[in-house]
């Protein structure tokens, strides 16, 4: 059995304001490590806001490798916890919507690139990544980390399961009138595929976006562990649960949805 | 614009007894036409009870061809209304777990062999169907086909959406502890496709089953249009609502989760 103590930011953050989110980060990690937390996860683009347009995406994108994600590094080496932040980056020439995973020493594990783009503004903001699933291990903890709209293709969190995942980790970006995806989406793939669910919305308000927050950490049952407010807020919350892979194994015993797959009908992933 | 009314029954039905289960059909169908309905949709094994175990299932699929499946297009005729019901049939021989579909003429217009088996209990009294999805035109409107455990797999219903789907047709036999599926997951599966889900389930006791009822007609957006109560009660519902095909191709337009699919990276069914 491991456990690995999971926290959750909802926040509103400030749009276009790195340093402003950058001390929010520095704040909730280090309320989170106190708190036992071994990884904090941070909504879709956290630390510059989303709603940017693309112009200013990519000029933030470009400051990603040589200032934000080292000062990301930083803030987790000085609280010791592992961090999953949102941004935009630019990798191999293309601006991308990645969440990066950094350890507690902060070092950089790894990322996903977000690989299902939502609307016309990603479209022209994004390249999507090209990785169905991407799965890191955390001291004996697999988390596999989605981007928003991702996590909305059932397709997306089974390749996570049949990967390994304990935990799906996603950071999210979720708007009006698009709450039915956190109060009912969420918890369904957490019961089909038998795995926790991380999701970190944001609240408030950006330009002509409200977000919904409902920010939720849920079980392999489907049973909401934490749950923040609705989006009408600017307060942060930070949620907290444990991620139990003995949890996990049980829940895959008892719904063995993985296993019942049809493959020969219906082919996916194979389970690692 | 093409619009089915569809009716659903929720019954706790007479196990074993299928005189019983097809006066309550001809009842059903009755008020159905009455009341507008194009199509009723039983549970499943409605016209035999479903915890039958393997022997009783057998003798049950072997009064299929000859005796049970006219007895339904009988009542079809007679209240002029195109029947769903779930029943044990034998067909190459091999005992299958089927929904027939039966016009308003009595024709039978097909049928689904349900393809994902539930547990050793299923294991023991079928073999599994192998056809991942069964569609059935009925005057314009698409109606897809799935039995109980099938529902569950986001794969299943993916395809049946894929293929065209306006409504999915849902015989099952839900039982304590796993009402999560009746509450949440029925609705994921009408979202994340955009298609209207039918889900008729039983209600009342079989020997040491308890059925959780919870029946319900959901709408492409997820909201419940009609439910039926929990399963402690032996009285039987039907619920009534419209499938409206153009509110299937608005949903797809809003949500375009089909087109979105990355089927480079998560391969799946086409859209056809």
């Amino acid at each position: 059995m491991t456990v690995l103590r999971l926290a959750l930011l909802q926040s509103a953050g400030v749009l276009g304001d790195v340093a402003a989110n950058l001390a929010e980060l520095d704040a909730q990690a280090g309320e989170a490590a106190d708190a036992g937390a071994g990884l904090l996860v941070t909504p879709e683009m956290f630390l510059t806001g989303y709603e940017l347009g693309a112009q200013r995406t990519a000029a933030m994108a470009d400051r990603a490798a040589s200032e934000l994600v080292p000062a990301v590094a930083a803030v987790a080496r000085r609280h010791r916890i592992a961090l999953l932040v949102g941004l935009p980056e630019r990798l191999d020439g293309r601006v991308v919507n990645t969440a990066v995973l950094v350890g507690a020493d902060g070092e950089v594990l790894g990322r996903h690139v977000k690989t299902h783009l939502f609307g016309q503004d990603e479209r022209d903001a994004f390249v999507p990544g090209d990785r169905p699933v991407s799965v890191f291990d955390l001291a004996g903890v697999r988390v596999a980390v989605l981007i928003c709209y991702d996590v909305e293709f059932p397709e997306a969190v089974r390749a996570a399961a049949a990967a390994g995942a304990h935990v799906v980790a996603v950071p999210t970006a979720l708007m009006e009138p698009f709450s039915f995806t956190a109060d009912v989406v969420i918890r369904a793939r957490a019961w089909e595929n038998q795995v926790y669910v991380a999701y970190a919305n944001h609240c408030g308000r950006e330009v002509d976006l409200a977000f919904v927050g409902l920010s939720s950490i849920v079980a392999p049952s489907g049973r909401v562990l934490a749950a923040a407010p609705p989006g009408d807020v600017t307060s942060s919350a930070l949620l907290l649960a444990d991620v139990d892979t003995a949890v996990v194994e049980a829940a895959q015993r008892e719904n063995p949805y993985l296993a019942d797959r049809r493959l020969d009908l219906h082919p996916g992933p194979a389970t690692t």
